[in-house]
């Protein structure tokens, strides 16, 4: 998807809604479970009723791997689905790979490449190693790359803040990246427990998407994500997972999801005005 | 694997030799190509082949997850195969993984539970995210976090010699993540590309074993990288992987792989009088 047909999406739907599929057997209901295609039929269900709110989904590969290979069959079923669907929508692998230029290639053919098993529009890459485990990712037409950058969790504290060059690690990530990909092919990963550093972040990589985590459950707030980051041209993905695939673990858990998506999106709407 | 039993093997063979299983379809010998167990037959012959040279075999994920699932399948046969030997090794998921807590656990449980589709001794971390990406991995028993801290690519001079504290990233890598793990069940990756390093990364880390990629194809020197890392009770472990899957793309490729291995672990036994 290219950086126009998203915006045109956003616009459409009213919402920059990222649904995060953290699918969990331990977590879903329990009328699923036992079943063989069980994440597949929930993320299904979550997908059918969230669709009209949300214009991504992001499947978090650790949830599918820690079911062994037959999670990813479940992984693959979700995307043939979401390919099929007459409604359009950006799809993440959340993935946080990046590995040495030769190794950085076959991730991306694994999760980008149309002829792949999966063919996701974007994925997650973490930037420690440098350009050439990250400029891989960019090679596919209509593809993305989204870097990490200043992440949600407490362990961000612990190198993204260390200053060099008078800039904090991230924003030296931020500047660095610029020379390796562009506002069509780059986003990055900011999360929202840290919204008051987006006015920082804004003043580096003014136009870019940015894919916010941590709304919800993590403690983000959706307003503060807002204030600072909402670009002309929206340039937000917020996400949100366990707030919404895990609104109800009875068998009300999608009617339960589209509540918290179409809350989300009404929100959005508010704040794209 | 516990450190001691590591070291007891690495005494045993003379060896701290880890082969690097990058297996690549278009590169493996003509007469496997075709066969859908290509990648576990080539695998299967190059572990018989080097398995008296050699301590560890380090399979590379991003070279099965680029076949699809079905590369996956062949992954598990190659692990399975391993763990049914009679002649240990240690081994390595080259994953690069690291996300929040929560889905690190997913991505331990993935490779290191016993009771996965895996079950590896051990697996390569990426830093950038900090201690709640890293401590999930260290909770099982006689497992390891092997931590990037100097990679062997060009891209690591972009953020890992950022210098803050009076240290460089790597160091402070290195010195935090003492606080998360031990020499029990912490590696740390430093590339044969900058041996030169050794010496101040042993000044931090004295005793920890270190996973040194880049000897061979990369360029990195193997009596360099004994000369600044090898301790007393070896500490090393010097993967190559093209240098020895690919020796020769005939028939004859894991005799050829065998007299690769041999010639590093001659090398390696010298360096250990």
């Amino acid at each position: 998807m290219t950086r126009q047909q998203l915006i045109d999406l956003i616009r459409q739907r009213q919402s920059f809604l990222c649904v995060g599929l953290d699918t969990d057997l331990s977590k879903i209901p329990a009328h699923l479970q036992g079943n063989p295609d069980a994440a597949f039929l929930f993320n299904k269900a979550i997908i059918d009723a969230t669709i009209d709110y949300a214009v991504a989904y992001k499947p978090n590969l650790a949830f599918y791997e820690s079911m062994g290979i037959g999670g990813l069959v479940q992984l693959k079923k979700t995307m043939d689905y979401l390919h099929q669907l007459d409604k359009p929508a950006f799809t993440i692998a959340d993935a946080k790979r990046g590995d040495i230029g030769n190794t950085s290639k076959q991730y991306a053919k694994a999760f980008l490449d149309p002829q792949g098993d999966f063919n996701f529009d974007a994925m997650t890459i973490a930037p420690y190693m440098g350009e050439d485990s990250v400029t891989p990712f960019t090679v596919y037409e209509g593809k993305w790359v989204i870097l990490l950058a200043l992440t949600s969790n407490k362990g961000a504290f612990d190198f993204q803040f260390l200053e060099s060059n008078g800039r904090r690690l991230f924003e030296n990530v931020l500047e660095k990246s610029k020379q390796w990909g562009g506002e069509d092919n780059m986003m990055y990963v900011v999360g929202a427990t840290k919204a008051d550093m987006l006015g920082d972040i804004r003043r580096i990589v003014p136009n870019s998407f940015l894919l916010v985590p941590g709304v919800g459950a993590q403690g983000g707030s959706l307003e503060e994500v807002c204030r600072y980051g909402l670009t002309s041209e929206c340039g937000l993905l917020v996400n949100s997972s366990r707030g919404i695939i895990y609104a109800s673990n009875g068998e009300d858990f999608a009617e339960r999801a589209a509540d918290e998506a179409r809350k989300l999106q009404q929100q959005m709407a508010s704040f794209m005005r």
